[in-house]
């Protein structure tokens, strides 16, 4: 595995560790995205964090893995049989859509392409947080008094590693 | 306890259990539409469940208790102790925000006043696990791919647990 | 439903919250004194919190719920519906065993009859949280340093009830 | 990172993960244990899995970190700050000694060293899931009825790291 040390003999713990959010339901092209950013995190030495299933959970581990970054799925299921092939470390917790938190917690900032209700739930709670959401295609919304979403929208994967490594605390 | 099972006889898990979302830091005027809610819901022999902290969940809890209703209150915290002083049971996790998935599941359907990041994270599971949400000046959403957000919008208190009561499964 | 609060007038949640867990599983003689003991936790008017599914969890329910008293069934799966039918109030976790620690936080005192590898998690979590244990034949345990395990053992329904009542805090 | 693939080529998921529990306010001579099979698990290729806080973790990790392996700190807290400096990937629960299940769940087997209630509920969560257990100075138990507790008792570091990478599935 050729993740580096972010410092030279430095621990682990200082690479940038990035949530990568969206449905496993995702068209084509959503995916091809996420397989960039997936690629563009592990060049940029960041661990990859996401809930370990299909679509674009797959399709980032898969480009992070193939560009030898590391990747952390954060399973629903009771199993780590269940992880996509790409997965480097599967955390089981056996809490379903529970666990969409603790992918949330775990990371220094959020990239969400498109999505469904369960990425909805993981914006939510990132913002709730306050870390940082970076959002290429993905949800819009507002409160009837209008407040804004405070997502940093941006058109692709290049812009949102970028975005994302920058905007953690 | 004045909680009557809804058919003579029978189980008290025949009553409806309805959620009550909404943040703690709520304006006056959606405190008194949530207290309202829970009146209604009291009155409706329906069982209140919600986060059983403070705002829009004490509000409710007042109002559904102080009409003879049962409140089941779902606590983030590892203390009964921090529950508001309505909750008649309360639950506790000791998981923090993690517990806003065990308070939609536990309903049959959602009622959501205003709201913070926090009750949008309750939405979302609500829509993603199938089960009813009727908002009451809640938040609006869309994906940029344009689909509705499924929310059943409604103008007050009475309609809230009306629309709420026909729409559990 | 009978139960009345502990004093008149006052609230529900100054009732007692005792928690009984033991596995499904279970012989015979070991489901009765389950049984017994959800009789008299309702004839005492304190509430029954419980794992919600069968065996030791079902025959307390059971006792408790034709006593005229209010059961909680904290489940493990994602759907109200696998309750046992003496359940008054489930709460839907969907974590699978990770609902224990909830079963045991959410009680003031924790009465073990017999009981698997569930149990015993659900005892172990009680003494850490120090909340008191009452045994009845259930897990025997010292470190190899050898302390005692802190459980109060007893003979019957009758005194683990009344054993618990007195310890909670 | 000097973690290699167990096959060459292959995904870091064929490493084995395996648990090592046990208390914050673990005595010298158990540290030290701890930190030997820490190192052991290193040399052995092993991804260590924690809590990853203090006492037993800590010196762990330590043990593991120092001889190049990789460390995965499961955190019960709500921020990765508090994860003891060996950990390289922290995974954050906020979730309390809730996340005692998930340590072990994503364990193919599990080391305990000595142990408070907490490292008693891992244990118990190990054997009702059918995950390996490997003792070293830690819990005896039986249940009443007088079943053994199933867990493998070894006398040092080395013979605990053996037997879990034996014993995993």
């Amino acid at each position: 595995m050729s993740v580096r040390p972010a410092t030279s003999g430095g621990p682990l713990a200082e690479n940038a560790r990035i949530a990568v959010i969206g449905e496993r339901g995702a068209p084509h092209d959503l995916l091809l995205l996420a397989e960039e950013v997936g690629t563009e995190l592990a060049r940029r030495n960041a661990i990859l964090i996401c809930g370990g299933m299909g679509g674009v959970m797959e399709a980032a581990s898969r480009g992070c893995r193939n560009a030898g970054g590391l990747v952390v799925g954060i399973l629903p299921t009771e199993s780590a049989q269940d992880a996509n092939p790409y997965v480097s470390i599967p955390v089981v917790t056996g809490m379903g859509e529970g666990r969409n938190i603790i992918v949330v917690r775990s990371a220094q900032a959020v990239i969400a392409i498109g999505g469904s209700y369960g990425t909805l739930s993981e914006i939510a709670f990132a913002l709730r947080l306050e870390i940082p959401v970076i959002g290429l295609r993905t949800w819009v919304f507002s409160r009837e008094r209008g407040e804004s979403d405070r997502i940093v929208r941006v058109a692709d994967a290049k812009a949102a590693v970028e975005r994302a490594l920058s905007a953690r605390g």
